[in-house]
């Protein structure tokens, strides 16, 4: 049951509409303490689609379908570099070492060789399941001395095109490779194959009384190693930091089979270079994860959500600034949306607005230790925010289903999109106060020429995530949204990629974000790690490199 | 004031001693609540020594003398490489470009070629001190093209001999480029030049609500830009994590002279490898840190901070479980001390037990945003543990002064270490759990042979600092710890340097902590980062590399 928080300021009045409410405690106008049980009129069918929405943009059908054909060679995808081509004695080898793992059926190569969004689709031959990391570098080597490309993946939940293969790459998948290795109850570190599902993980921890540092909307699908591959950020990062501080170590494969052993399990070891940075966020350009070690926090005891109505974008701002000052250390995430999504969340996945409508919505999250101090905090914020008129409506939830409710208004933007049209989407970083800036001067530069524009993301982060559809596929409007959306990032300072990545489709667009010095530098790394070149061509990287 | 909190229980008694109690508030035994206000007998002179003491075991004198004349080749060093010398024509360029600021008084040099533990001393007869990093860049484009050998140096209080040259490299410092370039109020993100003094951008960020994410005792000397080369530890990091998830965007200058500008102040960016993660750690070996730009946290509220004894390290660790789950989000701060320790505290610098004596001691911090709430967790925490007997005595402090008296239990152990004898300090990550064994064991192992084997550290963080010490330098004694510390580390995964580093003293026992593939792949870094191997040599990576 959601608890509603009803309050009344001289300015406007929190309502439990579109919510069914059923009375529990007398109101208490001006009280933030007043509680109200509601019964949603959310659908379970819409909460239990066979799409786990993503906080990062990212979504993933456990029961995936390709409803849609895409195109066999990719937009901007570079020619076919000179790799190999996979042999019959290729797959005699193959299949001597990974007896009932090496895959060539068409059918059930296929949901391997397109991305979710179905905007990328490889023609790979073979699908190779290892289990352990000496066959990961079994594999390598031999694709490394036959100069095979290879395309690691996890659970190809990605959005830039970087989990699939663009020509016959061979597909590495870790899926098999999901066992947990290690727990430490006392320091909270965990070990893990790479292919652990990240909701397994979380399932696994919150038993131990833990949780993992990252949560995204993928996590039903996704995998840690693909997590880390490609530093993926999430709901969590406002309060739990960057993958870049929370792993703590990595057994990767190089190209040429070698393995290199950083799995730590410590929190502080200065013996040399932070090799395993390099491979945090290189969309397995550079290596293959095979197992991880990472720092886990305890599980809060109390986590409370509200999802709040706001006039202007200056004023979500505001609440964001008393927020963190008045929630401090308890605050986990703070969330945004528009009313455009708001709208699509209405219309293509009939998930009734919880409050008033509104041109800005906002999910902030509390995790702490103690529920009176933290339902303390909160209405002390609550009831600030009520009286400056910050914010015009809101609902708090405290109870688990109903916490998952009200993320959901966040989480399933990105599926409902899906159902808008065919989606242009940015996942873009800037200083917060400039985010929202963005949505307005797109909408405004597009005019008609796209179907929705839309804009939400992580407010705590300073990270953006554009939305623009079309009714279908449209080069004049991508003309018209790119570079466009890259200038306007780049004279801002900002990342045109905050946590998606390059992958296949934003590689030629890195010199917005990256000196040329810089990207000369990642050239070496690649070249000093991967010679031939192997490992998960035609991403990451500009072809200008090559 | 201390406010000391007076707790019975049926088992041990919270004493005051040896305070001098002045009775504020009628006692309410067995409650937590009951306060009393006390008068220390720590003479202001103890604490306002000439030294800061420093929790990651470095400290710093800031009217340095050198009393010991240290041996002008170090210990273990290996032969002088084959760089050129400097010449008059050299000095001549240098004073073109850096008029007034090119030092060859060997006066001036002494301080800069002779490290703080003054075990290690150079013979460098040329100080560098640009202000930008252009004159950065010129400096090391002329130095590389010339085959010059450079010793980067921030404020010079490594213990591991990384911060001085070994014969006769240049020494560059940063301490001119001391400049605050931008703070973004809203999102708490610094940028600085290298050589800006920790303690002064602590007191720049508390005058605008926010604090540095780290904090070393020897932050009166130490700069941002060594403590980013050295990915130093310190007391936050059990709150705020590692730099590697702290710093946003580095500016580095290679060692050609390239600019390396990946100076970000973006939360999030996931364009491409993430370069300045390579520099974090890497002791000025890769390229010269000139800026920084670093995520702050908000000033907690309220801070508090526990002065606590137990009987043995079993309950310490008790204490430390049941303070986590108990101070949650708060907690930012666990560490300890043994009572070898406080024998030396006691004796060499004066400082009193502020409570009774006992085998073990821990200082715990909270910060928060709820001074109210903080007190009430920190209370139910402390009467749970004078409950079950985990800790026998005990003393708060709320008021900053006292804070830092109690503080400087911990931070003034290194100091206090310098007057028994010569140390030799190891700094130790390893499971918590394992954490005092090595010191036991070591004393067991070492006998009368060694004058005092003393154990403190961040207990938090499952980092040891294990100082021995003896009346003089002493090779025996040395051959008796050396390696049975490192087996003895390696033989549990711990990291035989938690946070201090290489250096030219750790170097070549990278391997007790790094398997020879990851050893191999620094030196491929390295050779890519460097080929002619100028900057910072002899340090970090082993000698059997090169």
């Amino acid at each position: 049951e959601i608890q509603t928080v009803l309050m009344s300021t001289s300015a406007r009045l929190f309502r439990s509409s579109p919510l069914t409410v059923r009375l529990r405690a007398a109101l208490r106008p001006l009280c933030p303490h007043s509680t109200l049980t509601c019964t949603a009129r959310l659908s379970p069918a819409d909460v239990h689609s066979p799409f786990l929405a993503c906080g990062s943009g990212q979504f993933v059908a456990s029961t995936r379908k390709l409803h849609v054909e895409p195109k066999s060679s990719p937009d901007g995808a570079p020619e076919r570099l000179p790799f190999s081509k996979v042999t019959e004695e290729d797959l005699a080898y193959f299949r001597k070492i990974l007896a009932g793992r090496t895959i060539t059926d068409p059918d059930l190569l296929e949901s391997s060789n397109v991305d979710w969004l179905k905007t990328v689709k490889g023609s790979s031959e073979v699908l190779l399941r290892p289990q352990t990391t000496e066959e990961v570098s079994q594999i390598l080597s031999y694709c490394n001395s036959r100069n095979l490309a290879v395309n690691p993946q996890g659970g190809n939940t990605g959005l830039v095109g970087g989990s699939v293969p663009v020509y016959d790459e061979i597909i590495l998948s870790t899926s098999l490779m999901n066992n947990i290795l290690t727990f430490d109850n006392i320091s909270g570190i965990l070990t893990c194959q790479a292919g652990c599902v990240l909701e397994n993980l979380s399932l696994y921890l919150e038993e131990r009384d833990y949780i993992m540092p990252l949560d995204l909307g993928a996590k039903g699908s996704c995998q840690i190693g693909g997590n880390v591959a490609t530093n993926a950020g999430g709901l969590r990062l406002l309060r739990y930091g960057s993958l870049h501080g929370t792993v703590l170590g990595l057994e990767v494969v190089l190209a040429d089979g070698r393995v290199l052993d950083c799995l730590a399990t410590l929190r502080k070891d200065n013996t040399g270079y932070d090799l395993k940075q390099l491979f945090i966020g290189s969309e397995g350009t550079l290596g293959v994860i095979t197992a991880v070690s990472i720092l886990c926090p305890r599980k809060p005891k109390s986590t409370n959500v509200v999802f709040l109505g706001c006039e202007t974008f200056e004023e979500l701002l505001k609440t964001f600034q008393l927020c963190r000052g008045m929630l401090g250390e308890i605050l986990s995430a703070f969330e945004f949306l528009d009313s455009e999504c708001m709208r699509l969340l209405n219309t293509h996945l009939k998930l009734p607005n919880p409050i008033t409508d509104c041109p800005f919505y906002i999910v902030i999250e509390t995790s702490g230790s103690d529920q009176d101090h933290d339902s303390q905090k909160l209405d002390n914020f609550l009831e600030k925010a009520m009286a400056s008129t910050l914010v015009t409506d809101g609902t708090v939830a405290t109870e688990q289903s109903k916490i998952k409710d009200l993320w959901s208004m966040r989480e399933r933007v990105t599926e409902a999109l899906t159902h808008d049209g065919f989606t242009y989407k940015y996942d873009i970083s800037l200083p917060v106060e400039r985010i929202y800036q963005l949505v307005t001067d797109m909408r405004q530069h597009l005019g008609d020429r796209a179907k929705s524009v839309v804009g939400y993301g992580h407010v705590g982060d300073g990270n953006l995530h554009l939305n623009i559809t079309s009714p279908a596929k449209d080069p004049a409007l991508l003309a018209a949204i790119e570079p466009f959306v890259y200038e306007w990032t780049a004279s801002c300072q900002g990342s045109i990629s905050a946590e998606h990545g390059l992958g296949l489709k934003k590689r030629n667009y890195i010199y917005y974000s990256k000196p040329s010095q810089a990207v000369a530098l990642m050239g070496n790394i690649k070249a000093m790690l991967d010679p031939k070149g192997i490992l998960n061509p035609y991403k990451t990287l500009p072809d200008d490199l090559k």
